[in-house]
């Protein structure tokens, strides 16, 4: 933070993550690929034929979190690129009009005192790694993606985490989710 | 809201709004033109030669305002285009990575609870029109385009909601605001 990060995700048959699994939990999913790559800065390279490329932009600011939280994240929270972290999944997610047009305290209420989405997070620190890319802005296809990297031993956990997050008030107001796991060799 | 309208604001020979003041307050002023455009959707048009093109969001989602405030507001705001409003101003703004890098909490109390910008600019509605529009997180040169409407007979309000916004905590945080007055024939 504060600068903020072009992003660009590109599927098709090159790139250092290998796409082992596709789980399509609501919505149109996406076209298969064998594997990814994330790109930093402004010039993401071409999304190439029979693949796909989804755009956002990261660290730009926090939108729900508070200091006190933003502590206690920064405290224990680990970055991307770990060598043990081989597995990682990416969650592209879109949030319903519903959503979009609460005002800013009705949705933080629903994150964090309905759902304890930054609490429920917290707890996986620092095993689980995240990166947060919006895109709603930018017209792409889905409002987020969600990145997160993980050593293979604590997938169980990172499995454990999704299953929370998804049983909270806050997960009715997704309208198209699409998982996919990837391991770096 | 809540489908985010892409904006583009396009300065040279030609649109519907004279420029008939350019005010440099604090960063790089932009170059000087005659008219301006205001357009809406997908495609913008050329930005053309001798002139600049700045492009943004709105309608996206309420990033400070309150479900009180939101129903406030409602009740008194009018749209953009209202014939008597042959006055208007376009003030790009940025603010400062110390801005950016606060917490959401730490940045509403900042704005509101300390500056009292939605509480002030509610005082000069219905008589000034606002749209706000977004381009950080599109990598603009500005954080924001903010824009205002309103009948000649209103500009001393104008002015006064300016000097009272500029005069709080938040302005502070401001890095750089080109204050460009607009009339239309």
């Amino acid at each position: 933070m504060p600068t903020p990060l072009r992003i660009a995700i590109t599927a098709g048959a090159a790139g250092p993550w290998r796409i082992t699994a596709t789980h399509t939990l609501a919505g149109a999913s996406l076209p298969p690929a064998a594997r990814l790559a994330m790109h930093e800065g402004a010039d993401p390279p071409p999304p190439g034929s029979g693949a796909w490329q989804l755009l956002g932009v990261t660290n730009s600011n926090l939108r729900y979190t508070g200091e006190t939280e933003r502590t206690r994240l920064a405290g224990v929270q680990q970055g991307l690129g770990r060598p043990p972290a081989t597995r990682a999944a990416l969650i592209p997610l879109s949030k319903s009009e519903a959503w979009w047009e609460l005002a800013q305290d009705a949705r933080r209420a629903l994150l964090e005192e309905q759902s304890r989405h930054i609490a429920i997070g917290l707890e996986y620190l620092p095993a689980v790694a995240r990166r947060l890319i919006h895109c709603r802005d930018l017209g792409g296809e889905f409002d987020f993606l969600t990145w997160f990297e993980f050593a293979p031993e604590d997938e169980p956990a990172f499995d454990d985490l999704l299953r929370r997050l998804r049983a909270t008030e806050e997960w009715q107001y997704v309208s198209r989710e699409v998982e996919l796991r990837l391991a770096r060799d």
